[in-house]
């Protein structure tokens, strides 16, 4: 069962450490999210540190965002060494072979515990039909509650799509979740930070990933939804967006979710 | 002759995908400046995807803010792949021989369309007299609207040499742009996010490059003016700007650039 | 003695090139933060061109918050080459025993004149007990103020210690810094935001590297407490601080710092 805001608390009081080998474009961002939502963040990449690093933290959250062989390295390894909760953020799977590739490797030989991506990219990873162009995701060739329920069957993981109703599967239950707001579309790494924000709720609620992961959609959903409210376009709607984060309400965020079970 | 109404909305219905290897300093910021204008970025620097990226892509944009040796064979491999418009953003050439030869290298083995700097690193690449002082340019020996055509000609770009008042030429006309806002150097990045533009431009309108580099730093101008009325600084001003992007108007937009030819 | 107010007269007067090897996660935010004080930011960090960057520079700022073997080899070298004020920020010190390492070899064989940190960080650094979580310090063993003063004993630098209230001392005297608000803990980055302007107020009083340091602590807490007044939360906060760092203003900056001799 969800409590986002129980999880929520959790969170604040816990403050949790937040491992992120992510990519060059949101590395700010999704610290501010992280942050503002009440755990801490850090970024680390070194091959040299990342064991000891993801040793010390409560989520890993991997984002291919931008690329390169020593990256993968390091994700593999922490991957490898963590004992923790992890989450794919499969950025462009897809759009490159390179990309599609590194995204199987590491659902290959990390234990991945939630897949965070939009529907072309988890699309391509079950090896359905998709039109990703670059990091957006144009079509894909399945109803998303479906992709969620067959990309958790087959990959192994809890499925999280996201979209304008985002949709959460461990490959038999699918909670749908209908907040947010279009300007999310506007701002780049959006998707990332939802990814970030899904490692933060993982940390404090491990054992229901599932829940965990629609409540971390559902958070970032109402924030986004206080964040459009007096924005005015997607430079104001983003400073906005780290203040609604930073005032989610622990006692009225249940109420404000809107998550059912398909 | 300019349009910079139809090009805007040409960039809003087919929303080129932008490829940019670019700096570390502004891959956020010029990823949503392209989003606000309505066009989608992509961030990729990997040796072995950059040429699949590319073909994916409707402009490349090349910038060599924070270089390093990994960095310029990509650059080099995607201009090389790219059938594309290609923008060059020489950032910091001047300050560093490692810079000004990059960017020697990148003009002599890529199909450059449009090399966009401000006075000091242009005028360093048609081996005129330049004070570069790390990326900012301090003077340059020669008239600015001189120094773009004498670039155009010499480097066979279209040269968009941007400063108080922009100057765009082929090597025979010169276009002056005189849109724009002094809040718009307080802010570290708008060069690269003026470059990032012209790539939008030159997507949508890639047989005038003429044109469109000198519609994408009109618009980029129009939009910094609408962001620094009612700004209390640096700050508000960078937040306001990508809400003035994605408010731009293309109904009224060619009533509103200040483009001249020379 | 400290004489805010006519250091940054002189900063905005002279516009000192900081030369900064720092971490993704906040280069365009540190580079933004020196912009908007009057001073110019650069981002150098490939082996090829540090050298020649750095003499170009009036202060040099390492960060080691995202390290690579790479990145260690050019903060060494230009280190090695500066012949100007070097602050060191030795982000995550502590954390991994990779960054504790990578500090100390960076004080052993560079001349830095300001090692500006957290309390768990700098006492990690004098062999002090501290518990550091990813990049946050969570407690150290000894006083700040006696922390600073063993630290710029032992390291034979200025020790600028930062928390709540700011400790910065000579390893003879100790300054304390009572500005700030505490927003600036619900951003990533302030901290090094706080190492980048140290950079700029050293490169204006290169010969009272203490005053320089705390004067620099005091403008950012007093462009801090602006920033706050208004904001409605940390997002809004953080655009409102670029406004706060650009409108300090040299005649009244000396009333409003709050630094007291110990």
């Amino acid at each position: 069962m969800t409590s986002p805001g129980a999880t929520l608390r959790a969170i604040r009081e816990r403050k949790p450490l937040v491992h992120n080998i992510t990519n060059y474009v949101v590395m700010n961002e999704t610290a501010n999210a992280i942050l503002a939502l009440g755990a801490l963040p850090v970024m680390a990449h070194a091959r040299e540190e990342v064991e000891q690093m993801v040793g010390l933290a409560s989520a890993l959250v991997l984002n291919i965002g931008t690329l390169s062989p020593q990256w993968i390295e390091a994700m593999l390894a922490a991957g490898a060494a963590a004992e923790i909760p992890i989450v794919l953020d499969p950025v462009g799977a897809g759009a490159t072979e390179f990309r599609t590739e590194t995204a199987h490797r590491i659902l290959d030989t990390v234990n991945v515990t939630v897949l965070r991506g939009n529907p072309g990219e988890v699309a391509t990873l079950v090896g359905a039909h998709a039109e990703v162009r670059g990091v957006e995701s144009i079509t894909a060739g399945l109803d998303p509650a479906e992709l969620a329920r067959t990309a958790a069957q087959r990959l192994g993981v809890v499925a999280s799509v996201t979209g304008p109703v985002d949709h959460v599967s461990d490959g038999e239950r699918v909670l749908a979740v209908a907040n947010g707001h279009q300007l999310l579309a506007t701002v780049t790494g959006t998707g990332c930070m939802s990814s970030a924000l899904t490692g933060c709720f993982l940390a404090a609620k491990s054992d229901a990933p599932l829940e965990a992961a629609a409540e971390a959609l559902a958070a970032f959903g109402v924030a986004a939804e206080d964040a459009a409210s007096g924005a005015g376009g997607p430079g104001t709607f983003h400073a906005r967006l780290y203040d609604a984060l930073y005032a989610l309400d622990p006692a009225t965020l249940g109420e404000r979710v809107r998550i059912t079970e398909l």
